[in-house]
């Protein structure tokens, strides 16, 4: 990484890293003063400052106050970045993260969650942090209101009213991550020994989270208009749950959407037996058009609606949301601050409302419903080609959730593809109760990758595992 | 705010929200077209176009793809930010910090825990921002590695390794905020009804914190030298606590310094009974010279160090870290990616990255410890004035932990002077088992504002509380 050094400090630098390296200069001695330095490579003394600090910053040397700088003594610790290797190879739901979020910049991720770089709204997002960066002082240094960038909840409460549901900004609550939102509504409402309804299959992650919170998990089976209804209601009285926790628009993996009737009678269910519903609208903005939202149908009263910007703008300009019931907001509100002292950076939030406020996000968005689209037709032809049936073909977003060919068992090929560099998301990490072993989910912006389909191919061509569950 | 709205833009969307105000456009109406509306008002299609999507996003017009835009109908929610009002009157841990971060500017905050905007080192931090602003597409936008900034954390590990403790980068996890750090150590190894020891008093959101967690929290005296030693063994041997936490150099509320006996007599109690260490490094670069670390002593075994850049270079650009065990660090991944899928928002990593390299930074940290000096003797002297005396005079930090004149309740005069627009932070929030109502805690970055010292005065001429404990 270059962190922005300039060239006179440079070669300060690597006069004084030479000296240490030829021996002139050995562990615990002091460095010349900078003057003396300064005088002797021809460079000034600010040069020389900055560079004795810039070293010091790297653990060369060490500055001792009113004394000077000494060459540090002993063995440092290996600099190198050491990945995480040796994880249990048990593929689980932190079996698809880690390898994403740590895969090597040459590594192929058919099987991540979100848009590669190039697809993101890079330049608006330099220049809206370049505006940023001119900001009062306050915003650069402070941590800000414990709600977040009213400037934002305020863009979020419009967007929230075009879709029927009218709260005020004081209805919202800024958070870290759109999965920072789930947990403290888990936080505020779960106890251990509670049971959540997830649909079957359902985003990984929520099945880990649940996991750090000790609750138990029952599934309802995830069909084309949303969850089974007969078996979300007989689950419901069954089992008493607490929370159900869903993607409304573009479910993750299947790309199905609920129907309204379904969104209807699961409210119904949910309202006759006390059920809290936890809406993720992570993919909403990548429907074509807007389907009903449990949100808005429930006015928000048992119903908290998340979100974030990760998918569309950055997730690396970090910052979610959660909008719900007023009593709600505000125990969220001293949840978050006991347990990070506020939620998102403030500059991230600042970035983001800009983002947001510009007429360019729609467009940027309807850009990436087109490509999308051509990538979907193109990814379910070519994943067609090697044996694998899309379950449904989605409206929107950038899954494909696929059969494997001839009773292929997922986690089988995601572990010869791994070997040959391509991280793939095999079914069974999003099975809850039953089994999705044939299944696998494909992100349709990184399956065109030519190299990824020849890995592919390749490792669907391996024995057929026994015992690998026909179906899903 | 200013969200960027060039002059042309502007006149276009006050031209339009004439017509609407006027009645020309009613609700449901569909506006004129892109080019009608450029040639009537003599401007640009695309000036017209960012026009409408800024009324869009402030949810006055609505965009219908294919059809234009429309007049949005019906009763908006109110767009005024309404700030947390009718906050239960409870003088809790959750009073200072809802009140100093949701303070209006206007407000005098001599309780709050961090240092002005104008003691901040804004234009290295503007510099950062706008050089991080250039970076890979991939930085601007992905999520990021699970451990974080590979930079920041061998930066981290160099400035760790002078202090005596070597470890890698890779046994650094990087988190949103200092308090998240904690969080997530808690979350790994505390279970609802575990006891954790505190110190008393200690910083406030330390119990809110472990409130979250259901966890018996039990005070150890803090005294001038650290914990009372006895009173910690004892407390240990009896209580079987999980986990201490503490901040190890210049301890809030108090500033004093845990000295080098007191240190290794805790770690041996600690060792002999399997309690974990918990040491909160957040005002270490304001110590003048280097105190003895519990992590240095320990070696990163069972002391876990945690730390944070909130309080030296910006809150804003929200950034903490967690230095362990490498397998309590992989837990912690896993943790932090279950509840937050990642940690800090990579960009806030990598400016923070360029501060802590640059030789800015020192300069910076030395300056603000000249700068607090002096402002630590003149608070102590008009705090002196009012009949406030220091329980000790701290070697470095912005805190004055003060002892009220004559019986006052901290509560009743931090109560009076609210109404005044000054927040302070009373004693008693600090207090574990004990009570502190006759302390107040004071940032003597602040307590110099003269018209705060005036509403404390007049504060403490209130009448005096009967039943305030005459000693904390």
């Amino acid at each position: 990484m270059d962190l922005g050094v300039g060239p006179r400090t440079a070669e300060a630098m690597a006069a004084i890293r030479a000296r240490i390296s030829g021996g002139g200069l050995g562990p615990g001695d002091r460095l010349p003063s900078i003057r003396r330095l300064a005088a002797t490579l021809g460079l000034s003394p600010s040069t020389v400052v900055e560079a004795y600090d810039r070293l010091a910053a790297e653990g060369v040397i060490r500055a001792r106050p009113g004394s000077g700088f000494y060459v540090v003594p002993g063995v440092r610790p290996p600099l190198a970045f050491a990945p995480a290797v040796g994880r249990p190879p048990a593929v689980d739901p932190f079996w698809v993260s880690r390898l994403a979020l740590d895969a090597d910049p040459a590594m192929a991720k058919p099987g991540c969650g979100w848009l590669p770089a190039d697809w993101m709204p890079t330049e608006a997002l330099r220049r809206a942090i370049r505006t940023v960066a001119r900001s009062d002082a306050a915003l650069l240094t402070d941590y800000g209101g414990t709600r977040g960038s009213p400037a934002l909840r305020r863009l979020l409460a419009n967007r929230l009213a075009d879709e029927g549901v009218p709260v005020g900004p004081d209805r919202i609550l800024l958070t870290a991550s759109g999965t920072q939102a789930i947990d403290l509504v888990c936080r505020m409402l779960l106890r251990p020994g509670d049971t959540v309804i997830l649909d079957d299959p359902c985003y990984f992650n929520f099945q880990a989270l649940l996991g750090v919170h000790g609750v138990r998990t029952v599934g309802v089976p995830f069909g084309e208009t949303g969850p089974d209804v007969a078996a979300f209601e007989a689950t419901v009285a069954a089992e008493r749950p607490r929370l159900y926790l869903t993607n409304a628009a573009l479910h993750n993996p299947t790309g199905a959407t609920m129907a309204p009737q379904t969104a209807h009678r699961v409210l119904a269910a949910a309202a006759a037996h006390d059920v809290v519903v936890v809406e993720d609208d992570i993919f909403a903005d990548f429907e074509p058009d807007r389907s009903v939202r449990l949100a808005a149908l429930d006015g928000l009263d048992r119903v908290v609606r998340v979100g974030s910007f990760s998918k569309t703008l950055s997730a690396s300009v970090r910052c979610g949301y959660v909008a719900a019931r007023a009593d709600w907001i505000e125990a969220l509100v001293d949840l978050q601050v006991a347990t990070g002292f506020g939620g998102p950076s403030p500059v991230a939030a600042e970035v983001v409302a800009r983002l947001l406020a510009e007429g360019g996000y729609r467009r940027h968005v309807e850009g990436l419903r087109r490509r999308l689209d051509g990538a979907r037709r193109d990814a379910a032809r070519q994943l067609g080609d090697l044996g694998m049936e899309p379950w449904t073909m989605p409206r929107g977003g950038f899954y494909l959730w696929c059969r494997l060919p001839d009773g292929r068992d997922g986690a089988t090929v995601a572990r010869a593809a791994l070997g040959e560099g391509v991280v793939l998301a095999p079914g069974d990490v999003f099975a809850v109760s039953g089994s999705a072993a044939a299944f696998m989910r494909f992100n349709v912006a990184w399956a065109r990758d030519a190299r990824a389909l020849d890995v592919l191919r390749r490792a669907l061509d391996g024995p057929a595992e026994e015992g690998a569950a026909p179906d899903g």
